[in-house]
């Protein structure tokens, strides 16, 4: 009875302090700044010193690696990498056959022997070094806005070209804060990348597109894989003489994993954030931008799903395309949905009226106000060319038409040496150029891309920016439709057929400007427009590197004096975040808790995709072998102050079961999916994977109450190596701690 | 941090301590058992005397009455009542006009003289007396299974006949424990009821049937009215010279409400539930006879969706019905996926089979052994019957054989004596009959009644349990199509004209038999097919009546052994039910708290119905007059033993809203609906409504983990009177307590 009223009170009171502090999980930091923010990181109960945090060459941070699109980390002296399953899909993809479906049944190599590689394109980047060159960016540029620009861009490229001196690094020049900084990152290239263990796709991606972006969820989101280089330890590319990487360092795995309220972290290549944008920008992506692209999706999706259903050849081809853009159209969704349920253009005006009083009032920075007002004069500029170039952009949607504006580019861009090429079009971009040009046909239709094509060009048509050189195409021999036009442009073009495709990469200009090919003919006649329309980008974007800075000097400086949190918005680059295991308020009276467990597998399960999960693991979950990773109680360790507090809580071995994912209150976006989340002493105890449906709105605004980031929980990987799937090899090489 | 740590830590163990002894608050008490349980409701903090909760003549009891189909409870000494709006719904109904639409504007007469009558059908009934008529009813029965049911049949009349010498009163002798006991009870009828204050249907019924059986919820499911009696204090017809009846006595309000884990009760009409019947019993009604019913229902709703899409008299005539059968297809589906979410079968078959292990070593009841076994071969027999009969009985569907099977029916019983006449064709039940025959109209269409009639022919024709007589009708004139047979009949048949079909009411069997009515003609040709199949139930109820009541003797004497609650199953009699205001663990990681807040019906708020809250309200919620009403928390009051101990919960403000509707762990079904809901001192505190989607089972088990009953909060009634209809008249009648 105590009991019960103890706990029914406590759940019952609606109550989710988050934190105490608004403000105080916010932040993608840069490893740098950790000192900076010390004291919060120890009030969360991270002990890992902060400044061991900020050294990217020392436990934890050198074992962090990129993969391009997804973060991973080192977890073995052998090179042994654990990422999620969806940032590892295309390599399970790459290695299934009809004989052995890794997608369908998983995989697991007994030994290294069996370990195939990932695909001739995948990498794996470690950060060596990030190196502040704002000054050598920013200083001596011209007025001049279109000059500045091509200033800016001859700079960054200088600096790689130095920096990638030798063919195993990767550099780039990001630009933080809106051109404020300027940051080179310099990352050794694993160009042997091997696929060790998957889940099969019911455990990897259980509950798809429905679960996707929800919570509870239950989805064995990991997959294994590891880095193999030279016999002289230097990266090389796939050879069956490579040897194991042996990385700086490796992950310790917390088996124990974490308890509600616990503090943790985590670190990655979280891609792009908003946060510091104007409310006008805001307002044109809530009410215009989001709105006009979800429409446009939607159609392409319900189009290319209806043509799947009568043709299974079709189906196959845009599985992978039709999950990437569900998986975007949800994300629309969350984004209008969640500016409906929180009004944040509102709260967004509120705090940029107060920083413009704070402003005014400010000796320092008053001068800043010419600035504001003339970003926000740039601001409309550039909405009003994204409105007007919209439809004539979309109008360019064709994967050949695509295919043949870069062939064309590139061999334009070849005209110029190499160091003065656009970027995308250098000797250096052109493995990757190849490889984009190649993976065409792997999603590629006909009848879908003209279908798709095609309602993008009705658009066009409908509305009045039109283009003299597109709408020349449209009427050529004037009297047949659309559709029968298109079909002539189909079936002329040799651009479906990958090996004249890929042979236009070697072709001088001329031979374009002199092409019958009807796709060849039009990306020949629509670069003038393209050209153009880029320098406007691009002289816009030479007067925003002047505006923004200056902005965002003043926005700084209005923050530190709030003492708000100070950090870049995410472009890319290695990040730390740091958090407590918490569940939600998600709606009145609903109560989201942090863990979930087994069980909720059985209950979500109905044997029909995307919740069937395998037989052997409900066989394992119905007898309840739960191994070492049982785990009586998510609260705290029963002798703990919480618990002396809560004699009351007699119970602690009410959860009696292995935790699946955990949420926890770590700022997060895409390109974190497969983070490694630390415990407060750095162990690793999860992988990061998703966020909330209603914390989507983050990547404009920081709502504490609902952001969430939610996590495999390690000690669901190790129950499914130990109980599932005895991958016995693999948890030999793992260094597992206990608390 | 302190205060994040401890709401995360125990929000999120996923503990549900909703009662320390699982039975503990199972049970549909009869009144005079409360002193049994005394402990019990005294450990849930029920401060009332168990011995006056058993007193009907005593407050609260004598406060409640029922509706029939619904509970309410008087709050004035001027015969104020409070119930449901769902329950008052036809009390609306009937008064609302074009010019006065009650449904969708709400009603508030602002004095007596502007409060009309519910309607010549609405009656209010008091439950003066329970007696126990066990050995007059069961004594000196003979062993022949038809002659001993009809003796019980011709006890209980005799006894209502007795009891039913004023007609002010209603009376109904019950069996309790499926025979085992039987009670008289003598209601007191008040004929002159009338409609007060009713809300919009946009707050009466806000969430429509998307949020039936649902919670989160936030339903204005209340409806004010008052009784009315002859100048001379006794019940008269409704007559503008009544006066308000003084109810014995009538409740108190207490507007401070309960907080989460406060002991509360409730007093009601529970309609009927199924807790001792038989594994065997429950098996085929989860394997077939729900799935079939649920096939059939769907089907039928469906049909007359599709048709109330092309013709809107149709979907006028016919919302009311939609509206009970989509509840009852909720219903369905809740039993059908309460089935799946739990081995109800596997539970119960348990304890089944440990019965029968004490039964074999218990001295005193192994003898009832043989009672089980006939009981089970009596049961086997009833299924086959059931569904042999299933499709026959199916195929008399429409609207207008029903009535000329009852009037033809009514014209043979009233070739008897009054008193041996079968039930509802006595004279005591003409007024009720012909009300029934005449309502026919207000929800019936001829294209409809024939739809759906005929599906169910055809698939009564699908199958081979044929009845001649019905076969003859279908294939008179051979040739043509069962839709044309079925015109010609509605063609000629002069049952769809009130007038006409109420005539026969007075015409004897020799006119039916005469008759060129095809219904009638077809009623008289099923009537002895009816009459058979009626007298093998009978008989079948004959041997019932001996088997059941000895296996529930055996089964009362081990759930005593066992120290479970024994309380008879639901029978439409009033009774109590105790419990917790309570959350609950919807599924894994999702907890449903116990108190939703004004907010949620913003958040739920799009403008279109069911969620389309009235302007003067969310004006009321975003403007925060909350008026005397705001609760800063639903946890117990920061000086209790809770909070010492919980010193670490130091914003006990966070609720700062006025509750809308509450959870709590009593034990309903429906007939509970609009039953009082009290604190533990027997103050009103809320008004039950529904129950949750996972707990739609209980009828057939109750588990307490997931058994809530859902409750409109006494302070929302009070704010929606206070700060936003102004009933200021109404306020000031009703005894206000505060805490």
């Amino acid at each position: 009875m105590r009991n019960a009223l103890i706990s029914a009170v406590l759940l019952s009171s609606g109550v989710v302090l988050a934190s105490s502090d608004a403000s105080a999980d916010e932040g993608q930091w840069q490893p740098y700044q950790m000192p900076s923010i010390a004291d919060k990181l120890s009030e969360r109960g991270i002990k890992i010193p902060a400044k061991q945090l900020a050294d990217l060459t020392q436990y934890p941070m050198n074992a962090v690696v990129g993969l391009g699109y997804c973060t991973a980390s080192f977890v073995s002296p052998q090179g042994l990498v654990v990422t999620n399953h969806h940032c590892a899909y295309r390599a399970i993809q790459y290695n299934s056959k009809k004989e052995h479906n890794y997608i369908a049944n998983g995989f697991l190599a007994k030994s290294k022997e069996q370990e195939p590689s990932a695909g001739p394109n995948e990498r794996l980047y470690i950060t060596e070094a990030v190196t502040d060159v704002s000054a050598l960016v920013t200083q001596g540029l011209s007025q001049a806005p279109l000059i500045r620009y091509e200033e800016i861009q001859s700079k960054r490229k200088a600096l790689i070209k130095e920096c990638e001196s030798d063919e195993n690094y990767r550099c780039s020049v990001r630009s933080f804060h809106s051109g404020l900084e300027y940051y080179l990152i310099k990352q050794l290239i694993i160009r042997d990348v091997r696929l060790v263990y998957a889940p099969p796709n019911s455990v990897g991606a259980f509950g798809g597109d429905i679960d996707n972006y929800e919570y509870p969820r239950h989805s064995g989101d990991f997959t294994f894989l590891r880095a193999y280089v030279g016999k002289d330890g230097k990266p090389a590319a796939y050879s069956t003489e490579n040897v194991p990487f042996t990385p700086k360092s490796y992950l310790k795995i917390n088996a124990d994993g974490v308890k509600a309220g616990d503090g943790v972290f985590a670190a990655g290549y979280p891609g792009s954030t908003s946060r510091y944008r104007l409310t006008s920008e805001l307002k044109f992506a809530s009410d215009w931008l989001y709105p006009t692209s979800a429409e446009r999706y939607q159609l392409r999706i319900d189009t290319i799903k209806a043509m799947g259903d009568a043709d299974s050849d079709i189906a196959i081809k845009y599985a992978g395309t039709l999950a990437s853009m569900a998986n975007r159209m949800k994300k629309y969704n969350g984004l209008l949905d969640g500016f409906k349920a929180t009004d944040i253009i509102g709260i967004k005006q509120s705090r940029e009226d107060d920083f413009l009083t704070w402003l005014a009032g400010d000796s320092t920075y008053q001068s800043y106000r010419t600035q504001f007002d003339q970003l926000e004069t740039l601001l409309e500029r550039k909405r009003i060319g994204m409105q007007s170039r919209h439809y004539f952009n979309n109008a360019q949607s064709s994967d050949l038409l695509n295919a043949a504006n870069k062939l064309y580019r590139l061999a334009k861009e070849k005209s110029k040496p190499d160091s003065e090429r656009e970027e995308g079009y250098q000797e250096r971009d052109m493995k990757m150029f190849t490889a984009r040009l190649k993976r065409i046909d792997s999603s590629f239709d006909v009848s879908v891309d003209k279908t798709l094509w095609q309602q993008d060009l009705e658009a066009y048509m409908a509305q009045e920016h039109r283009v003299a050189a597109l709408d020349k195409m449209l009427n050529e021999e004037g009297s047949s439709s659309i559709s029968d036009r298109l079909d002539g442009l189909y079936a002329l073009t040799s651009l479906t057929n990958q090996e004249k495709r890929l042979a236009w990469i070697d072709a001088d200009a001329n031979a374009f400007e002199t092409s019958s090919d009807p796709f060849i003919r039009l990306a020949v006649a629509l670069y003038q427009t393209n050209m153009a329309q880029e320098k406007e980008n691009k002289t816009l974007l030479g007067e925003l590197s002047q505006a923004r800075p200056g902005f965002m000097k003043a926005i700084i400086a209005y923050n530190t004096a709030k003492g708000w949190p100070v950090y870049p918005d995410a472009n890319g680059t290695l990040r730390i975040t740091y958090g407590m295991v918490d569940g939600y308020q998600s709606r009145d009276a609903l109560y989201k808790q942090p863990f979930t467990r087994l069980e909720g597998i059985t209950a979500k399960h109905t044997g029909i995709e995307p919740f069937n999960a395998p037989t052997k693991m409900l066989d394992a979950i119905n007898e309840q072998r739960y191994g070492s990773h049982k785990v009586a109680s998510v609260i705290e360790d029963p002798s703990s102050w919480i618990c002396r507090l809560f004699s009351c809580l007699d119970k602690p071995e009410e959860f009696n079961s292995v935790p699946v994912n955990f949420l926890s209150s770590v700022d997060t976006t895409g390109g974190n999916s497969g983070s490694p989340v630390f415990n407060g002493k750095g162990e690793l105890v999860g992988l990061n994977f998703d966020s909330t449906y209603e914390a989507i709105t983050k990547d404009w605004f920081f709502n504490p109450t609902i952001t969430r980031a939610v996590h495999v929980d390690i000690r669901y990987i190790l129950w499914m190596m130990d109980e599932v799937d005895h991958a016995d090899n693999l948890l030999e090489e793992l260094e597992l701690v206990r608390n």
